[in-house]
């Protein structure tokens, strides 16, 4: 099913050329663990002295990798570290057997690397429920040690894929103190897709020094910025997972600098925006600004109320430019808005505005903005300095036929 | 619009015959709000001595009506009461505008039956944002004063349908120490509906006497699990709104009394059940059983997270046994879960449990379960004595037909 859909109308032109992070190398393998003729399994070997830092699902149902990755967090640099993903079968809700087939792929990736088992992450993606055949995954362990490359970043994002119409790139590179540091991560899901469950996962790399501990924290605080501002279904997976690697092979050390900040914010905003960009049926990518909100908690609560409501969402769908479903997603969102302060713009439009219908609005201006792929919708609440700008994608028939009309 | 849509394939086989209510008098008019050749506008007269009790959207951008309503709520019942309604245009999100037709509306009951205004209830459901057109109710204020009877119920019923595919009725009555004791009701809604916003609108009437205070405690614990344990699409009206009236007409005082309770719940539960079955585009009506929480709200917050998972709905509207996808709704929902103390079952099949599927689980009996109109899916948390029942209905192609291929 995978390859039978088409590619999403909103996908980029193409495939970025990714930079070679030195101290990653990767490789990709066809380990058969359910799809055929495609690779579904990736090893990222990274040099002793990198830093790992990563954030996960908050699920309360997460899976074995998961639960294993976030235990493993926080350990010792000195060595090199290896993250293993597989696509196909997400090893959750498999019960103590779950655990199991991360203790074997583990050990096998331990022995054949060298590498401690404590600084080996794994992850899965595909359906749930369903024992991990990881026997196809240590059988390939080999291959994939034998095949490791830098330059294998794209071969690494298609590996991952599952019901994503495309693979996701981003990089960036910035100067420090007259040195260049390289940024490139991929990406895949695409909301949760039937029949099975899927997931998101990101891997980013940089060749920068960055301390471990400062590292964990950057990531978390740009995360809640960019991929826990987007929203396909409001469904969360089980397996989420995002991990940020420094090996330090440039020898600049970006601790705390702004502009590497910068780069690697850039990178994972363009990244969760490609997920959006692949939801589950997407015809149009939406943006939505939330300003004026009493804090930036509300703001972003106001966010994903709009950005979450069937009823927006469909009427994105339609082209239809129906404010009285954004109002009606602001007032059930349980966060602080007065009826009377708020203002809501489509694009550039001034739609409503005191609680009421803007007196210069008139129906084909905001018509046509809906006529657009790109979609802003800007909401002002009048009350205070609180903002957040969250992103997501229309509901169509398309989302119903990938998950209904289709049986696992 | 309305008109075009079929009936619902999960509506009753006809409407109920509703007892009339000593003390309620009612009338229906045409009053050509929005809606052509059909009525659109209800009276509702009680007699003095009235308890009037209501519960109201949550909504921080609700309607005009709605707020004069809840200002109105707990007045004396030494005078008569009225409810008015219109059909075809919300009053919500009409800025100053709104409340000067609540209050001409008002004030020309006031004058026709002689009834204060703070004993004048209204409500307003249809388009949002547009000003209502109140002369046209206020011209028809005669002609419904004139056409008041007790037997007029389903006329009622009528006159506030939106896009509902059919009127929604449910009776009971009781024996309270030999005498016997009448509950009628009927209620409009099918989840938000294009191109208007709908609501959902309830009215009981019963003939026994009550105290106001006593019935405002009752209507507001009943409708915690009745109304506000349904959903249709997760989005909430600017204009829910839920009335029970006592007229003390038979004489007999309910207050307290356990057999009216069980009664009247009964009756919010039928009509609250009604509204999930013309939910829009809804092939299957669904209850979600939630047990062995940690407390009640988790439960709640649990049936809720299925109920309105796009996953789930559209796993339903496919006949899929996906029990993967209610895993995921409950480690999303927030609420205390532990993945491995958690049973699900479809129906009386068991699916999960410890973490993994049962042993005894076979597809064909789960597929099986889906195929009915009516389907149950229960879960065990494992965790304490929390409850709850939660109903939705299945997400459907013509959920986004209704909802995205139409224009306002």
């Amino acid at each position: 099913m995978a390859q039978s859909l088409p590619v999403s109308p909103l996908a980029p032109a193409k495939f970025p050329e990714l930079a070679p992070i030195k101290g990653v190398r990767l490789a990709s393998a066809a380990a058969g663990v359910k799809y055929q003729n495609r690779t579904d399994v990736m090893l990222a070997v990274l040099d002793p002295g990198s830093a790992v830092a990563g954030v996960f699902t908050r699920s309360a149902t997460r899976s074995a990798p998961v639960l294993d990755c976030q235990a493993k967090l926080g350990g010792s640099t000195e060595s090199g570290a290896a993250i293993l993903v597989n696509s196909g079968n997400s090893n959750a809700f498999t019960g103590h057997y779950g655990q199991s087939s991360v203790a074997e792929i583990t050990q096998a990736l331990a022995a054949e690397t060298g590498l401690p088992p404590e600084r080996i992450f794994t992850a899965s993606t595909g359906v749930i429920g369903e024992p991990l055949p990881h026997d196809r995954i240590t059988g390939k362990i080999t291959e994939l040690n034998d095949g490791l490359s830098e330059d294998r970043l794209k071969d690494a994002a298609e590996a991952i894929m599952t019901t994503d119409t495309f693979p996701k790139g981003s990089t960036a590179q910035v100067e420090i103190g007259g040195r260049t540091v390289s940024i490139s991560g991929f990406a895949k899901g695409s909301g949760m897709i039937a029949p099975d469950m899927a997931t998101m996962l990101v891997y980013i790399f940089t060749d920068a020094k960055y301390d471990q501990t400062e590292l964990q924290k950057l990531l978390s605080g740009l995360n809640d910025s960019s991929f826990n501002c987007i929203t396909v279904d409001s469904d969360t997976s089980t397996s989420d997972s995002l991990m940020l690697c420094a090996t330090g092979a440039s020898g600049v050390d970006a601790t705390g600098d702004d502009d590497f900040t910068q780069a690697l914010n850039g990178v994972m905003l363009d990244l969760s925006h490609q997920v959006v960009r692949d939801g589950e049926g997407a015809t149009k990518f939406v943006e939505i600004q939330v300003t004026g909100a009493a804090s930036d908690t509300d703001a972003k609560v106001h966010g994903l109320s709009i950005a979450n409501s069937p009823l927006v969402k469909t009427a994105i769908a339609g082209e239809d430019p129906n404010w009285g479903r954004v109002v009606m997603a602001i007032g059930k969102s349980g966060a602080l808005a007065d009826r009377d302060k708020l203002s809501i713009w489509f694009g550039d439009i001034l739609v409503a505005e005191k609680g009421w219908v803007s007196p210069s609005y008139r129906e084909e201006n905001g018509a046509a903005q809906m006529k657009q792929d790109n979609i802003l919708i800007r909401v002002d609440l009048g009350l205070g300095e609180g903002a957040s700008t969250v992103w997501t994608c229309d509901l169509t028939h398309q989302y119903i036929s990938i998950n209904a009309d289709y049986r696992s």
